[in-house]
């Protein structure tokens, strides 16, 4: 392990802090912890810890070069929030997380990777039950349940390949050879780094994993004229984001579950409807007691000169709210976000409305395993003080899916298990 | 495209012909399609079609080293059935895939990919119900909900990467630094193929996608003593298989649903678990009428000397039973297995009884979209005609997970949409 002190050449303003710490750990995988070296409130160098044999000079320019492609440009504005919550974050318990992990009802399964059991998946459920019912009572939305792997075509035409390139994980198998599966096979036990080895024998699937559920809605449509003037669909699925070392329990996580409601039709249209989902999430926000707001955002462009501009228009033409959700120690999780596109993935995709103009759309996701854990850390885990609407559902949940209202001890009394 | 007569130089008897026909797409990505020649009830030859540019010469190396290798050393043995239905196939629609894709509740999504909708969705929710009842009520088993990401390393260890080479899909990212996104994207326009463009930028991220969600639970377990003398998991998720052009509708899917229960504990105790949960299971499919049978089976191990020994020894021990159930054009899919590992993943993963000896293992795992088209091709799409406790059960979930007993024009008339 070594530490270097790298002298910026160009000092980071106290309110452009933030994005450099989003962003450090992508300017080189050398990184492996960081320090923010400040003077009168600027920042004026970073100390990094790398493994052995790290180049000094080397990160100081990636380093250099990461603050004056993609933190300078950002424009900072202040926080334009558009809702909050009448509840106030009142965290009882303060230790939800210890006890989560106590229990085993959230297990570390690798990096950015988390089992979840026991009370964690039920509630977890019966979040994504609320959310279904406003996505089909209320919009009529469709329901699918997608593949997970996603074409690379798709995530490309959509754009995401070269907005969020630090993000992508593909997926790849193995050359489909005889010749080639012999060689890996007799090689694989000497193979001192089974990655490299991987990579070696390995090519690109033509598949992705996705990073939200919507791309798979767009490719689901595809090519198509609409038969009515609007449709609405809704899935739940698997989205995956290499987080980096940015990974945090279930607030932050390389592969996690998103709720999500697709809106396509023209544009007045699906912009009301966005708006309409908004007034129905702070009504649910507001029946299940969490404390929180909801702000102006911009999605982590990356890698992109034309980054700063598209996160700014993003912000001024609010394309992007964040429901923001405290979690316990004092952190905040951004556990859903409503999303207008305009016509880009409509035109991207060739969908059409009945009269053949380009479909607009507009997406709303929720990160279900941060929306528990929010609720999770403002109620505690003793059902009997959660909300009304939210145990009631729990106890009308079919018995196959695990016993509810046990206290903790009681509900590994039949089997306990070993801690993850 | 090209066709080429290869003929063997090793025949294949007519009992060792589905071995290699279950095989040649993986001897060499080259071959596109296929056809064998006979003589007498022996293939003698070959015919392959491919792309422009293949070598005929050493495509017949493959296919001759593939039929030396994983063709003619498979014993050929008579099926041992364990179990026949009492029901009988009575597959009176005859179209219910056209259907399903007619009403867009199967889409298909890319190769080997489908996304569901509909009464597909709801059905294999229902089904997947009743299976985990047994696996909750007989058995106790706790639920978890597992990432979909699983360390190589934990499939190394566990002998999948050098026994089904062939299926493995592997996850990989960029190069996690500012020069090689920023090189990525301003080449990517111009890259003329994305999956060559992507592996020269990318790498392996130490994850893959799960062939079966079994891995997860010993990743799970590792290194721990089991505090009772047993333990029963269960887990429902995406697995995922590199089926090649073996793919074929919800049939053979590249990425599929598993519902999996894992028996951890003495050997005997797991081996009387397996065989209760196959006396369940045929109890399941009479309740359900579903025609088919279970037979003795093997893993179709691949590109490694000792794969047919292993494929006979699991047959001799009786290892692994397929549960077979009849689909649509007089197919079969496997749509069930119950497998035991004695100590294999118990000691790779050192996973320990209370006396401190290694833990053996058994697992039951079920192809919920097979098991939900197998239903389907045998009662049709019309609900009324359906087993009554399928109907019950679709009728009690909640309104939010979509509308049951309609017709076909009622299911989609709110919003009508486009085929996929």
């Amino acid at each position: 392990m070594s530490r270097h002190r790298i002298s910026l050449r160009n000092v980071v303003p106290a309110g452009k802090r933030a994005a450099l710490e989003q962003r450090i750990f992508y300017a080189s995988s050398a990184i492996e912890d960081y320090r923010l070296v400040e003077e009168a409130g600027d920042v004026i160098a970073v100390e990094v810890v790398t493994g052995p044999g790290a180049d000094p000079a080397e990160l100081a320019r990636k380093v250099d070069l990461l603050i004056c492609n993609d933190v300078l440009p950002q424009r900072t504005r202040r926080p334009v929030v558009v809702w909050r919550s009448p509840h106030t974050a009142d965290q009882a318990e303060g230790d939800v997380w210890a006890r989560l992990e106590r229990t085993a009802a959230v297990v570390e399964m690798g990096e950015g990777l988390y089992a979840t059991g026991g009370l964690f998946t039920d509630l977890l459920s019966v979040l994504d039950g609320m959310l279904s019912e406003i996505a089909a009572g209320t919009f009529g939305a469709i329901s699918y349940r997608y593949p997970t792997l996603i074409s690379t075509d798709v995530l490309r035409r959509g754009g995401y390949l070269d907005a969020f390139p630090q993000f992508l994980i593909t997926a790849g198998r193995l050359h489909a050879d005889i010749d080639s599966y012999g060689a890996f096979v007799s090689g694989l036990e000497s193979a001192p780094d089974t990655g490299a080895y991987l990579d070696r024998f390995g090519e690109h699937l033509g598949h992705c994993l996705p990073p939200t559920m919507c791309f798979h809605t767009y490719r689901q449509l595809e090519h198509r004229k609409l038969p009515g003037d609007a449709a609405v669909f809704t899935a739940r699925g698997k989205s995956f984001r290499f987080e980096s070392r940015y990974r945090r329990g279930v607030e932050r996580l390389w592969d996690f579950t998103i709720r999500e409601i697709v809106f396509v039709g023209d544009g007045e249209r699906v912009a009301g409807q966005r708006t309409e989902f908004m007034r129905e999430t702070w009504r649910l926000m507001d029946e299940l007691a969490l404390p929180g707001h909801a702000e102006v955002a911009h999605d982590p462009f990356f890698g992109n000169e034309a980054t700063s501009e598209r996160a700014l228009a993003q912000q001024l033409m609010e394309l992007k709210y964040e429901l923001c959700l405290p979690v316990e120690g004092g952190r905040s999780v951004a556990a859903g976000s409503f999303n207008l596109h305009g016509d880009k993935f409509g035109s991207a995709f060739r969908i059409t409305l009945p009269d053949g103009t380009t479909a607009h759309t507009a997406c709303v996701g929720f990160g279900l395993e941060r929306l528990t854990y929010a609720f999770l850390s403002q109620h505690g885990l003793d059902v009997d003080r959660w909300p009304a609407s939210v145990r009631r559902r729990l106890q009308s949940r079919i018995p196959a899916e695990g016993p509810h209202r046990q206290t903790e001890g009681e509900r590994n009394g039949r089997q306990r298990i070993p801690r993850g």
